[in-house]
């Protein structure tokens, strides 16, 4: 995993000069070099490595995808009024909301140049991928803000969302790694379904451990719960809970109240009618789902296991 | 002409179908029908239609122009916090800032996605052209936002910044018709220089028009000079001026004076200076060169006639 993260930073080092007009890429090299763990671009990497002799070749696409993703954080910091973002002020506050929304434009569009070194054909099939998913981001992000007003909301609907808009761009970059090392059609498709599929078991395991995680990587145990977000834990809950628990919880989550007392207490019912059990079953479905589509790949056992041992490690957040 | 709107406004109606999620599509579909002159997807056809039996070909990269063009709109009309647009709410006011900044993300995308229906070839030509264009209207609206507080722009600073902030996008409408029409590359050249001269001649008679014109479009007359608006006609006064009038101008374009006095002594300056006379020689030289560009062309002289008459009607504002 690392030699592909040096060699994406290397790459994004070298691609990152500043351009006229300064005011315009000034806050888009701040955003990209702010850090953050690199997933997307590793990945398209990885898989590209996979099925191919010179993983290098897919760097280009690896930092079209680490820019997208980077253009989706720049203008969700606008929309959620974000002023951190590890650790660092948001583009939106050091700046302006003006800033953010037209660096944000222009990433986006830098993201797509980033594709044009690939031949016509290979071109064509990244093109149509990656306008898939980045509409389908888009559409994940209004599905999430649409959820804040949907007392109820169904597990289907809530594991579609979080699959637009996170999981997509994941199985995206497995999926452009494999174009780029000229994978066949199906291990094309098994790639992408395997990114979905761990996509989603990660968020949900998100979900989870904010509630359930012992150590919460700085952030507040029950912080979701605090905030009134309606995590797979809350839409789970309000399934299986009876009509006076259901009422409690409608009421936990409406009202500003203590928040110890409110953590406590949410707890309790989400324990009493197994919730945290049923989540967890539904993190194991999607990650054997995940599994699954690795063992149908057309490539050496010992090359699946690179991407079985990435799974297990993500997913016990060792990554 | 007509034929060519009527064209296209029956194909957007037919690809204006709203999806899920309802509330990222319906801002989209309201802007798209908001009217306008359509003048970019007519561009397409037209151009397209000099070199090709069958002009329909274009009605994909035609949405898709009109679409990008909305999407800048959409996404200025949030930095100029502008609350009417086309007599209408703008998406912003009607709705909020979020989800002006979600659908104008969209939008972009989907103006991307009316592209794929070309050949791979082809496709990759439109998109490099798409791409290079996009990031320059970008970059263009940086320029105008960063003259703002710039007291000295040169004009050939203010030509690149109308170039890149409305003419590429004009000049590319062109290079697009032509390349779906197969056009040979000098040919698509010409198209594109055509487009874009006559796009900056048309913005620097906006200005012009805006302090000379006689009836202005529902506008104000002399609007730019209340709104302290650096327009060509201000640069080569603070070109041409001796150092008294220069303090003058500058002082009178920092002052909340009284409306109507402010107009008359700018007025007063610029025709002393003869910043009129100046302008229209600018004015004719971009429409000019725009038509020399014509006379390249390898198509009949009929046809040239066609495109000489659009950018006559366009200057004499007829279209």
């Amino acid at each position: 995993m690392d030699k592909y993260k040096e060699t994406f930073l290397a790459f994004l080092e070298k691609e990152s000069q500043i351009n006229e007009p300064n005011n315009l890429y000034t806050p888009i090299r701040y955003i990209m070099q702010m850090g953050g763990k690199r997933l997307r671009p590793i990945l398209v990497l990885l898989s590209c490595d996979l099925f191919s002799e010179t993983y290098e070749e897919a760097l280009n696409a690896a930092l079209g995808v680490e820019m997208f993703h980077n253009f989706t954080l720049l203008h969700d910091d606008i929309m959620d009024s974000a002023d951190i973002r590890r650790g660092m002020q948001t583009v939106h506050k050091r700046w302006d909301i003006n800033t953010g929304i037209l660096s944000g434009d222009a990433l986006m569009i830098m993201s797509y140049k980033m594709l044009e070194k690939y031949p016509v054909a290979m071109y064509k099939d990244l093109m149509l991928l990656f306008n898939k998913t980045a509409l389908q981001v888009c559409e994940g992000q209004q599905y999430d803000i649409d959820f804040e007003s949907i007392i109820e909301v169904g597990a289907d609907s809530y594991f579609k969302m979080i699959g637009f808009k996170t999981g997509v761009l994941v199985a995206s970059s497995l999926k452009m790694g494999a174009i780029i090392g000229s994978a066949s059609k199906n291990d094309q498709q098994h790639m992408y379904e395997f990114g979905l599929n761990l996509g989603i078991a990660f968020q949900l395991q998100d979900d989870y451990l904010d509630t359930y995680g012992t150590e919460n990587f700085g952030k507040k145990i029950g912080g979701d719960i605090i905030e009134n977000k309606k995590t797979i834990l809350y839409i789970k809950a309000m399934e299986f809970v009876d009509e006076e628990n259901k009422k409690k919880l409608i009421h936990l989550y409406s009202n500003n109240l203590d928040e110890n007392d409110k953590v406590t207490h949410v707890k309790q019912i989400f324990t009493k009618f197994n919730v945290d059990v049923a989540v967890l079953k539904e993190i194991e479905d999607f990650t054997n789902l995940a599994f699954k589509h690795v063992e149908k790949l057309s490539i050496h056992e010992k090359q699946k296991q690179v991407l079985i041992d990435f799974g297990m490690r993500l997913m016990k957040r060792k990554i």
